[in-house]
């Protein structure tokens, strides 16, 4: 973390949160907050202070985008199990951007017309503009997610498309767009529990969908789909970061800081005048 | 105001703000803070005590359109001159709204496709779904503002023009869309120290454009133009509110209001469970 300000982060989070080489989904502690030496309260004043920043950061990519100078965005890509906390993600962590430089799609169940075309081809529609961040709450990996557990697609079309979400995630790369794959991972016995507080208050009821248990029975199938996921499809130019997410708290902090490193790296400016600065304020003082 | 807690209002803005008979634009005064007693200061903690109501209006207004209990929803229609605050109000009110319930639309100069429709076309597209709030910055207003003063279409096209929107407003009302359309009202000077600050600084730059001092040049007849737009389309189901301006904090504040009270009609409940709790219970109880 290069930005300006004191945080309890000890470690960068894109180490150690970073899908690697062996990665283990089922070695991972949802509990743990890995890099962070603080605890909830300063988690809460830390995601405070780094909100304006984040939104600046947003603010300039936008600025330089609109001067041509740049084709970069950024993608959050969210996958989870029901529960685990990508609602919250985006409204505690994508909701200190201006709203105007955000493009937020939900991906639900695929319409009859999307499923007459490639699963790639509702994806392509929502990637994000030059200068936006754009989000993901579900995505394509939901074809290779549930797509594998329901077997809703013959086996070999699934391990095609491995490939291609691969391939289409370097054009996105070639093309500008900076993707933060994240995977927000909490254990069964958390979700249960969270399941249980939208039983026991009515204003969450709406949350609560029957079908989610009947997708909880299924839970070591979708920790089976999601370590291959990691495996297939954690490259260097679309790394996955596994979030642990036990703790809301520690996990709006890390999904903030990724984000971070993302518009970090790719450094916007603010762009220089496209016009004559002194020119303009003659003609501006004279009218 | 019916929510709980203490403001500076003296007034319901809707009252004091609202387009009825005889209104004449050239009468407002842009400086001036109608129906608020308070001052820039408490103006700020005013809208940072009711960003969370607003927030939770709206996730309660999204809970009960799950549940095909309500087809309402929010339409905030932002009109003004350049440099009048459309862009702050997206970012400081609808910031405060959890992004997964706000869809924004930012109406740019027609697309050769959009203009070979109907104007209402591309607008069409933009209406909200039931449960989110939805924000034109910029409307189908551009089609006898800038239409009208620019003579983009002949005579008699823009005068169909406020009739047909009428019937549209008429329409979408029926559907269950609250329509709340604002004018940002600013004045010439205030602009003119707005486009010099932009001018001033290079983290502003990029927000100048030369096009806006050339429109600028035609301020007398955009308030013409403005004011036969109030004259034709501010309705009983579509009222028009013109919110003075110059006072950033006094139009955030105005516009939040006039937000709140929207929703405070429609007053949304969270809905009751569509499910059998104890039976969901005992079957998360026993996976």
């Amino acid at each position: 973390m290069t930005h300006d300000i004191t945080t309890q982060w000890t470690g960068d989070p894109r180490e150690s949160l970073r899908v690697g080489e062996g990665f283990r989904l089922d070695a991972q502690d949802p509990e743990a907050t890995p890099g962070y030496g603080g605890d909830k309260k300063t988690g809460a004043s830390d995601l405070a202070a780094a909100a304006g920043i984040l939104d600046e950061y947003q603010e300039k990519l936008f600025a330089q985008s609109r001067s041509d100078a740049t084709d970069a965005s950024v993608l959050l890509v969210l996958q989870a199990m029901d529960t685990a906390g990508k609602g919250g993600i985006v409204r505690h962590v994508v909701g200190s951007v201006d709203p105007q430089g955000v493009s937020l799609t939900a991906f639900k169940k695929p319409t009859p017309e999307e499923l007459e075309h490639d699963f790639l081809w509702r994806i392509r529609k929502a990637v994000p503009e030059p200068g936006i961040i754009g989000v993901f709450d579900r995505s394509h990996y939901e074809d290779v997610l549930i797509g594998r557990v329901r077997e809703l697609a013959p086996a070999e079309e699934i391990e095609r498309r491995y490939d291609e979400i691969n391939a289409f995630e370097r054009e996105l790369t070639e093309r500008g767009v900076r993707i933060v794959k994240v995977m927000l991972n909490i254990s069964a016995d958390e979700q249960k529990e969270r399941l249980l507080e939208r039983l026991d208050r009515p204003d969450k009821h709406w949350k609560f969908n029957p079908g989610d248990i009947d997708e909880r029975a299924m839970w070591p199938a979708y920790m089976d789909a999601y370590q291959t996921v990691f495996e297939r499809t954690s490259t260097e130019h679309a790394p996955w970061y596994v979030v642990p997410a036990n703790r809301k708290w520690y996990a709006r902090l890390a999904v903030q800081a990724l984000l971070l490193s993302a518009l970090e790296e790719i450094d916007p400016q603010w762009p220089a005048a496209t016009f004559d600065v002194e020119a303009e304020r003659r003609r501006l003082l004279k009218g």
